[in-house]
């Protein structure tokens, strides 16, 4: 999605750029050679065999110490952040809390060993025609995992992102491809994991790091033959050229892109009789959050015609008139963000229903909110693609068959939400079978931006959402896309891992029955 | 791997071979044209919301019945079984117990319900400084599945094998493209499961069929958009075929596919030297069974030269010399076999060390067993590719480290072995680590040939073993192929899935913790 996000100059280093104003940052970052990849994967690979025997309490230590670096690196973080990026301080204060969060509750994941996934089905002897051997099951890290930070989350999915701390945890050394939109952002949290590796006695190549404004970086990251797993979250253009790389080795490997979503938001016709104003002015909230650069951004709403619809649809109005432009991350999201929505205007079957006041800087956004039919909804696939930012699109429907098959049409989504009253919710119940075949998550009375980080969550969903829709990139799951399992069968205690002793505590299933 | 396994007739009907003379049997079979393929993935789709509905009883009664069915077909299953693949009525006697014991233990898997991966994180309406609302997750089946027939095992990997039944158990309907090589056996369970699926109240569709012995087929199954992922087991060629049409559709979708591995097995010098005459005796066992058409026949040695291993070459050679030799499935398999013996035999760097009694029917097998240096095996990855059927590679290292040396370059592998006394456990250690890496289970003092179906079983392991090393397909834990989660945020109890409702029965993790 980003063409010119930072400046290179002929010494071969680059600048972070000022979101709000595209002045470029001090300092300049030196650009990570092909030797730096090789050297970066080399040392991965020669720490994996180290980091994945450490146990349980001393790698959870290093996730906690990884948290209490990036706190330590106080309000300078922040500030960096947010000239980078131009989100504001109290935004970036909030991901920090996210991203030292996430890291603690993946060292409390890593303690309680779930994740371990042990099974034993001991051995009958006497077992007749034939004895049953011992067989004993872990889940084991599959190798050194290469990162790449995404632009709209500087701190949360980015170099001690979600990625990283569940690759992590699982017990993988981590690559990291720093975003070149905030490389300031990013020297200060690589600078913080190497501390907390080192304090806490991890193995050097535990955590690499690379970074520059060239694609073909995070190319030869994804294509060295020590790396086992791929952690994604940005464009679909850019998704999609990794899973390429990936899959053309001589061994593919997995790749968890997350990608592109438009999280459509079905209004019922209840709600928005008895609250459509309200809905209308919490719903422009939602999209304007970030300057709409969530990629569970609502940028599809999805109801039947009516006064309630009418209300609704001024409300946002209103709410958009008084909105402020933000400034974007990024030269290329804003340019990206302003062809997506000049092929929404100057679609005859789109009408602009509203938008938010003009900007001034070089990379403020100007909200855009745009209305269709359902028929021409159907009939055009390119309205259903993501314009990132806060652009959203009314789909007007006849009846609630004519919006069950625009719901049906929709391609694979992160979130898909219902607005409903309890007498909505006979009406809905056909729409949870097709909802749950398009988004990882489905929520009612909410709105998509603001993802928990839990047990529960699921961040991820059917392709294009995401490149590998059977798992998540947020919350403790997402630590199962590192792990595969192994059987040990009738292996002397001597050379069985220790949770696999014969006594060994932890959560496991025996004979398949959890004991 | 195959090319002719059948004869099709202008009249669009193939007959299978009588896998011992080459005979064609009666009676001909109608070839499913692409119109069939289309229907059969137009009523999956129509039966997956249905069946997918099913609560655990119906399910599992389901995958009961069909046990029974295949068990009431008799004696005229195992015969027409044999007749199309050589294989001697004993063997798939043990067949059809195993492919009957996986259908009921996954109907007890259904039962049990952890296959659900149900996740409750309560809401928290007071938190600080936001409320976390209620997230609660479960896995919901992906939809529709391609399942392939295999030709090594016409009964536990083929028309009502693992992956069918792991894929009905986790809610998906199932199209099986039945293999060529035994059309009979094929009919005569697709009926076995139309039974039971009419019998217990299935919806039509959960079970599709296709047959014939064109590649078009099997290529137009993966691309049809319902389609939403595929088990396989057979040769690396069409494994790697059906992943590129996947990779290829506008949806990608997993293809789990068990390819290829030649499974080293080393023998311990303290091993070698206290029963290398009777490892000997043993291995040829394991070499010969079924004609060596196992996914897990032993097809590479290592051990450290010296007077044990001179003595395991001794037995093994006299047990060779009184191997009668066996039909094989196919006559592409026999082709490919010899053609792959051929080139080991011409290879200067391999000396032949023995060979069973050569055949005289058309698909006869000669068993082979061949031998190496360490220097040379390292310096021609040839030799580490798979022959089917009964042909091994013995790598004779100078010492532990050149055997450790050859392993760390052994391709993916289903299993790995290691035959050790405890005095050879010290040195045994460090390869550990090695085969974790490389394989999907690892087993000490016994044959890889044999696989439990089981709660701990993994077979599976790292490309090209499969194509999908995260995962197995044998044992319980293979349902988690064709499963993804749901989030579901705030959801009105009327619109939560049973499993989600609160106070429902099965296990959970709550707040992370099981519950």
């Amino acid at each position: 999605m980003e063409t010119v996000v930072s400046e290179a100059d002929p010494q071969q280093s680059f600048r972070g750029l000022a979101a709000a104003t595209g002045t470029p940052l001090e300092p300049a970052y030196p650009v990570s050679t092909l030797a730096d990849v090789d050297a970066a994967c080399a040392a991965a690979e020669a720490a994996f065999d180290a980091y994945r025997a450490t146990d349980a309490d001393a790698r959870a230590g290093f996730l906690d110490a990884i948290a209490d670096e990036i706190l330590a690196l106080g309000d300078a973080l922040l500030d960096r952040a947010s000239q980078e990026s131009g989100l504001p301080l109290a935004r970036l204060t909030g991901e920090r809390g996210r991203t030292v969060g996430q890291l603690k509750l993946f060292a409390q994941v890593v303690r309680d060993g779930c994740w371990r996934g042990v099974r034993i089905d001991p051995a009958q002897p006497d077992r007749q025609p034939l004895p049953r051997p011992d067989l004993r099951l872990r889940m084991i890290p599959v190798g050194p995992v290469a990162v790449f930070g995404a632009s709209n989350f500087p701190l949360a999915f980015s170099t001690a992102g979600g990625d990283t701390a569940s690759a992590l945890a699982a017990g993988c050394p981590v690559v990291v491809k720093g975003h070149p939109a905030h490389p300031g952002t990013d020297a200060m949290v690589a600078d913080a994991i190497r501390a907390a590796a080192k304090r806490t006695g991890m193995p050097d190549g535990v955590f690499g790091h690379v970074r520059g404004p060239a694609n073909e970086l995070g190319a030869a990251l994804v294509a060295d033959p020590r790396i086992a797993a791929v952690g994604f979250t940005g464009s679909r253009a850019g998704g999609l050229a990794l899973v390429r790389i990936a899959q053309g080795r001589d061994v593919p490997i997995p790749v968890y892109a997350e990608m592109s979503s438009i999280n459509p938001v079905v209004l019922m016709p209840h709600a928005l009789e008895t609250r459509g104003a309200a809905l209308g002015t919490a719903f422009v909230g939602s999209l304007t959050m970030g300057a709409g650069q969530f990629c569970t951004n609502p940028g599809l709403l999805l109801a039947v015609e009516g006064p309630g619809l009418d209300a609704f649809v001024a409300a946002a109005k209103d709410a958009l008139a008084a909105h402020d432009p933000q400034p974007m991350l990024t030269g290329g999201i804003r340019q990206a963000f302003a062809h997506g929505t000049a092929a929404l205007a100057a679609n005859p079957n789109v009408e602009e229903v509203a938008a938010g006041r003009t900007g001034d800087g070089v990379a403020r956004e100007t909200a855009r909110f745009f209305s269709t039919t359902a028929y021409a909804f159907l009939a055009d696939a390119a309205m259903g693609h993501e314009v990132f930012g806060a652009s959203s699109l009314l789909v007007r429907c006849a009846d609630m068959d004519a919006l069950a098959k625009v719901l049906a049409t929709v391609e694979g989504q992160l979130t898909a939400t219902l607005h409903l009253d309890a007498e909505d919710r006979a009406a809905a119940q056909p729409l949870i079978p097709i909802l749950e075949r398009k988004a990882g998550r489905i929520l009612a009375n909410g709105w998509p931006t603001g993802v928990e980080v839990a047990h529960a969550m699921v961040h991820g969903g059917p392709f294009p959402a995401t490149s590998d829709g059977r798992t998540t990139s947020v919350g403790t799951l997402a630590i199962d896309r590192y792990l595969r399992p192994v059987c040990y069968q009738d292996l002397p205690a001597e050379l069985l891992p220790a949770e696999l002793h014969d006594g060994a505590e932890g959560p496991k299933l025996v004979d398949g029955k959890a004991a």
